[in-house]
């Protein structure tokens, strides 16, 4: 049994949203509020930022039906953060600053959502907290589209963008082959480095696009014009994801090399998609339109996956679990596990910080098929039971209900 | 009592694509498959260009329960077409073409479900089959995202566009306020002539943009650079929804301006959005991004409104019975009306094709907030009955179940 640590808990997101980021936050405050332990739950005003500013929300004042919502509420509700710290080492100020809200709010528990950088800065805390002797517990929390942290099988995120990611293009596939003339879609789809949310797009199945192009496999505008050029014959209609990463033998991104930057002028003005729409239309005419998920990728709750707003809840509530069961300075890491009938099943473990923080995932070569520009059957299975599921949001007016909260400032 | 009128019918689908087209193709094939007056059930692959060649799918072959599902697929199942018809008065021959086609399977009635060139088009088979002697019945059936259709009060496939933009116009409000630094977001929407589609995005409400260009209102970069700092200055994040049709005081697209193209280089590669992302980083040096909803606010099934599907539904149900019933060269209209509570409900209603055909309808000017950069309540009023309503959509796999038809060509 853990010593028994009594005081305030804070939790804090980090990074770029993600459809259910707010789940996780869920996961935490019902669990931080219910337990006799954690005196006091707060929230940082986004993230490090508001532990430096000592501008914390109080959660204590928030109606419980809300906090429920935002199992369902897309992008961080309390505010997100890039700021990074500098080793404390090197330079100590910041990290008193956070000791001082810390605390003046007697604040024993930090909880920290957030990617790679976050893990980063979720160790640097709790370092800097051990050496000046201040008792607390630090627990991070996996969140990322991108799915490239170490360690954990997938990340809470990944499955609802991937979710959007395959839904569409299956609309977008019955939608571009509808005219009876040569045309070429090009769907650009996030990942500077990993390919994993490109990759997502074959979970569409019989509505994959014909190409997909992975930032793992270098890219030569050669190879490409030939791939839609064969599409083309057979089919009349060539459909294209293209992750905005790829990159030539050399290692250099496709939309910055000088022949996309001859082509696009002065100015760099689109991604990667807009450069090939451009070189596919010079080169054979064809009617020819691309475009970004952008955005929207991240943050369409409307459509996230049920079993992503559950694990990114599980993963919250699991982080303050193991900080009362005495646990510090580790990351929950998601664990792929089978249940009785041998389905799908997701555990929840810890890694130490230092392990997860700045380790990038990538995309397993393996299930790349680079002869068809496809993508493996392997991932299918590994990335299915991620999307599974769509919850039962409460709608009002025409659209999804979204939390509403109060966001009091804590005095 | 209408003479009774035994043969075939045809049903085709032209111009671009809706998330409810498909619906008015089960209204139209699930009630004459049930009437005896109509021998056998066609639809044109690719339009007109299907009547031409004699390419027809033979519905009578295909499942129930799948053209059931077509109200709830997107895009046009049977195939779409922008092909438009010389004047019979100059060169008749593909006219000889359709009436060869009409005489070999007895068709004698033709519903034609399309947009402005549609009607042109419908009116134009109508005219020349009757200079023939070809006694036939031709309704048209309206379809367009743009809304832009005269004299029927709004059009089936706008409710659903307008619900999507609307939806993600509020989750990525949520999404660009997260970082507490200057951002600028800007969303680009369709609509090459009237603003319908961008004004939908007012319909996110307390999640609306904060600027909303339409392109109804001459549009100046000076004005427009001193409407995102007052915002910024203001709210530091500046949420922005710009129509691709809009134009500068002397009528030119804003996109095609000189001073655009000199931005662009030499080769025109993005639309408006990604020109003024360019103007607002260039001016300011803030944080920037645009992207477009492209074909995504056309075909997104997901998140379709439930309005719009039944009213698209009736639409093609309304045209068999009124065809059956002796009308002939109208096209269906929607006529807003009240129940007995007062609340919104739609009629249907007939109009002559010459008096559809190639008309525009505005966006009313007055609706426009000039001033405020926005949309005034007389709009919401108008728009909120359309995106009323969620479909209970069949999931299969974690993915809409939509249609899966035989699609067997008639002999």
């Amino acid at each position: 049994m853990a010593r028994k640590l009594v005081g305030a808990c804070v939790f804090a997101q980090s990074g770029g949203p993600t459809a259910v980021i707010n789940a996780s936050a869920a996961g935490v405050f019902l669990t931080a509020l219910k337990n006799k332990c954690i005196t006091h739950v707060y929230a940082a005003s986004h993230g490090v930022v508001g532990l430096l500013n000592d501008e914390l929300f109080d959660i204590n004042l928030e109606d419980i039906e809300e906090l429920e919502k935002l199992k369902y509420t897309p992008a961080s509700a309390m505010g997100s953060s890039r700021h990074k710290l500098k080793d404390f080492g090197i330079d100590a100020t910041e990290y008193e600053r956070i000791l001082d809200t810390f605390k003046k709010h007697n604040i024993r528990y930090l909880f920290f959502n957030g990617g790679n950088d976050s893990m980063d800065t979720c160790n640097k805390i709790s370092k800097y907290m051990k050496s000046e002797g201040y008792e607390c517990r630090i627990i991070g929390i996996p969140k990322t589209i991108d799915n490239d942290l170490a360690i954990t099988d997938h990340c809470p995120g990944y499955g609802s963008a991937a979710k959007y990611i395959a839904t569409t293009i299956r609309e977008l596939d019955l939608d571009v082959r509808v005219y009876d003339i040569p045309t070429v879609t090009i769907a650009e789809i996030m990942g500077r480095n990993a390919g994993w949310l490109t990759a997502a797009s074959a979970l569409a199945y019989d509505h994959k696009p014909d190409l997909i192009y992975m930032p793992e496999v270098p890219f030569s505008i050669a190879d490409f014009l030939k791939d839609v050029e064969r599409i083309v014959e057979k089919k009349k209609t060539c459909f294209i994801a293209v992750s905005e990463g790829i990159k030539t033998k050399d290692g250099e991104y496709v939309a910055e090399t000088k022949q996309a930057k001859d082509n696009f002028g002065h100015s760099q003005l689109g991604g990667v998609g807009k450069y090939l729409e451009n070189v596919v239309r010079h080169e054979f005419g064809y009617k020819c339109r691309s475009f970004e998920f952008s955005l929207m990728q991240r943050c369409a709750g409307h459509i996230a996956s049920k079993t992503d707003i559950e694990e990114a809840y599980n993963a919250g509530k699991k982080a303050v679990l193991y900080a009362l069961n005495g646990e510090t300075d580790k990351m929950i890491v998601l664990v792929r596990s089978k249940d009785e009938n041998g389905d799908y099943k997701c555990e929840y473990g810890l890694e130490g910080l230092s392990s997860t923080a700045n380790v990038e995932k990538k995309f397993p070569e393996e299930w790349i098929d680079v002869k068809n520009v496809g993508i493996k059957d392997e991932f299918l299975e590994y990335a299915k039971p991620l999307i599974t599921g769509e919850p039962k949001i409460p709608y009002e007016n025409s659209f999804p209900r979204y939390a509403q909260l109060k966001k009091v400032r804590a005095k």
